[in-house]
């Protein structure tokens, strides 16, 4: 499982040398929000300074009831004492595979860590295909046939995970497939882990993003966090929301259990400053108004080059990702450059161009995929002021730095799609 | 697994409860270091707001060269690349159970959540007897033997977890002992875990703590964190230094995969502060230096106490516990309160005293010890000004709430010692 850790490190090594020698660069490997954080929440953080004590192993109350307030402001009325805080909400998801045990159906694609994590848990992960442009969420029907046939085969599958909005593919699936997936978890006695971090990122406000827990309440735990909304991915902080029956009861009695011996409590200031976010007062209703506004801007251009290129892109929808498929070229990227599979072509683009993706492979797809996940949001700019202005701007490809960016791309796609490259990398020096 | 923490949850939850009545309590169950902040520490958290990007898995540079740093100065060269920072030490210490696998040697009694990782981690905790005043390390000679039955029942040993100085019985094992048990850990092939979160907090400046690393430096990791020396358990964050041979390295890659999947980093302004903190700046020095003498003059009283009343208790070296033995009223006990077990004397002194402690049984010895964890921290105040005056306190124990509380731990201990027991808890509504 350290696979995927190797290939983002190798991404962001490989980009600051040739950063450092001066040759161009195209970071898109590392999926990071990329923006200043606010300062009301430097000040609720400076505030919280003075929360030393453990406290409470599923956090402090004042977060448990702002999370619950989230969720109720998104139609899932929410027990606080059913919500759990974790030190992101990755090690929350950790703790829920380890605490359902047994094997996890999971989204292909779908972020690494969810089948990494089920597999040192001692589980396997069960790959479903999505359907096209619903994204994060297994396509139903093949999912019921998989766990059918893995049961058949003497495996215990307990639990199915989404993504909703979806990384890596940036889409929102809708109501009819997940209300599906829903359906077909209840069936199967499947909980359902909907991670849900980039709810609030939706690129279009109008785009409604459904829960499973809207459609199977009784066995769906939701995960959010502030990494994604309000790029505090560092400050590491998660909330999980669990099923308000007697099956929810018994999983936040295992979750506490395993929390308290692996990471205790999450950061105390950090929580009392996420008590303060989740609340939502207007400036951080801004902030993620203007982040989404951005991310959807960004990600819309570069998706819109790949497309001009010859890429086969579907429209993302939310967060700062997509999700191109270079098949069409399959013929000619053997030919000209001997890549005849998802990591050659992305080990191609950053060896010759700098452009740094992480090939389909790190997500859960077959190595011959000629997809990769592309990050947008490492394009706002290289300092705190570039990516305050991006932020602020009202059209933010027209700013210089991502201007060039954005043109750089199409010349890098133009150039590995012609019949003879140039090998601009060459011409860079 | 989750009792450890239901026990300890249940005796806070008790003690809450009884001072909201009215009624006397005598808060000794939770291992916190119960101090302020350091202002230079708020500061330093403050300045570091800005850290939001996920940073290294292994932590910042600064931080891991500040820990180099440390540990340079307490005799053991460290290289920064060969450190790795989490959200605390008990996270790591999970990582690294996770990575080497198999079964795991650790002492009796020892910090409950050795043998809870163990588990959680599919492997069995192997529990080795400690010899007299030389708690957290297994009794050497025992630990051969146990490991070669265990190896020649199948089972795989692969590890051996020492705790210096010691949680739970606050002593710190000799040179001798620590030296031998290197030597053991190298005839049979074990990594050493070296758990030092207590190093600094030796109440005497003349004892020298000493680390397996000195002597099987090829072997041992050592594991510590800013929860004890500065209190800041609540703000997360602690740092192990790897052997620096190949097995290190390898055991260091596994780690980082392994971190990547369950936390990513640790949260980044506590990095920040970390790292000035472990930079030992003179007022960082000086706290610790004013906190040693404030557990030692409070963990000494208390063994007073019960040593006056009848227990027999080995002097506490360093930290904050004390763990008395009740065994000589073995049969008083039974006669007088009906209580035949370590869980029955705690909970009886919960009950009727709103004493908290924790049975021997939590730190992985038998149910018939009449042992007990005394944590004695909680004492030095329930609100900030009366812990910022204990710590400034030439003499502590003369301060009027803790004198309070070691005279009623006197009234209760002669009450359940004595032939006709007083019931004092009827006494105080």
């Amino acid at each position: 499982m350290p696979i995927a850790v190797s290939a983002t490190l190798a991404v962001n090594e490989a980009i600051t040398l040739r950063r450092r020698q001066g040759l161009p660069v195209l970071p898109m490997g590392f999926g990071e929000a990329g923006l200043p954080v606010h300062p009301v929440m430097r000040d609720a953080l400076s505030t919280g300074g003075d929360q030393n004590g453990y406290g409470p192993v599923a956090g402090l109350r004042e977060l448990r009831e702002a999370a619950a307030g989230y969720w109720e402001r998104r139609g899932l009325s929410t027990d606080p004492d059913l919500v759990v805080a974790g030190p992101g909400s990755k090690p929350l998801l950790y703790a829920l595979v380890l605490a359902i045990g047994g094997d996890i159906a999971v989204a292909a694609p779908s972020w690494v860590s969810y089948a990494a994590q089920t597999q040192l848990a001692g589980g396997r992960p069960l790959l479903v295909p999505t359907l096209p442009a619903q994204g994060g969420v297994p396509d139903p029907e093949l999912l019921a046939r998989a766990v059918a046939e893995a049961r058949a085969a003497g495996r215990q599958v307990r639990a199915v995970i989404t993504t909703c909005p979806d990384n890596p593919t940036g889409t929102v699936a809708s109501r009819d497939t997940v209300r599906r997936l829903a359906e077909v978890a209840r069936d199967l006695d499947l909980v359902v882990i909907s991670d849900e971090i980039y709810r609030d990122l939706v690129h279009d406000p109008a785009t409604v993003v459904h829960s499973p827990a809207e459609f199977a309440p009784e066995r769906t735990v939701v995960t959010t966090g502030l990494s994604k909304n309000l790029a505090l991915g560092g400050w590491r902080i998660g909330v999980a929301r669990l099923p308000h029956d007697e099956r929810g009861r018994l999983l936040h009695g295992d979750l506490l259990g395993i929390a308290s011996e692996i990471w205790s409590s999450p950061s105390g200031p950090v929580q009392r400053a996420a008590a303060y976010a989740f609340g939502e007062p207007p400036e951080i209703v801004d902030l993620i108004d203007r982040s989404r506004r951005l991310h959807g801007a960004v990600a819309h251009a570069v998706a819109d080059r790949f497309r001009a290129a010859g890429a086969t892109v579907v429209a993302p929808q939310a967060a700062f990702y997509l999700y191109p498929d270079f098949g069409a070229w399959r013929e000619r990227l053997a030919a000209e450059h001997g890549v005849t599979s998802g990591p050659d072509l992305t080990r191609m683009l950053l060896d010759r161009y700098g452009m740094g993706v992480l090939p389909a492979v790190e997500f859960g797809e077959s190595a011959d995929a000629l997809r990769m996940r592309v990050a947008t949001s490492l394009l706002y700019g290289e300092t705190e002021a570039q990516r305050a202005s991006a932020l602020a701007a009202e059209d933010p490809v027209a700013l210089p730095w991502i201007r060039a960016h954005l043109d750089r791309l199409s010349e890098v796609l133009d150039d590995v799609g012609s019949e003879q490259p140039t090998a601009l990398h060459a011409m860079a020096g």
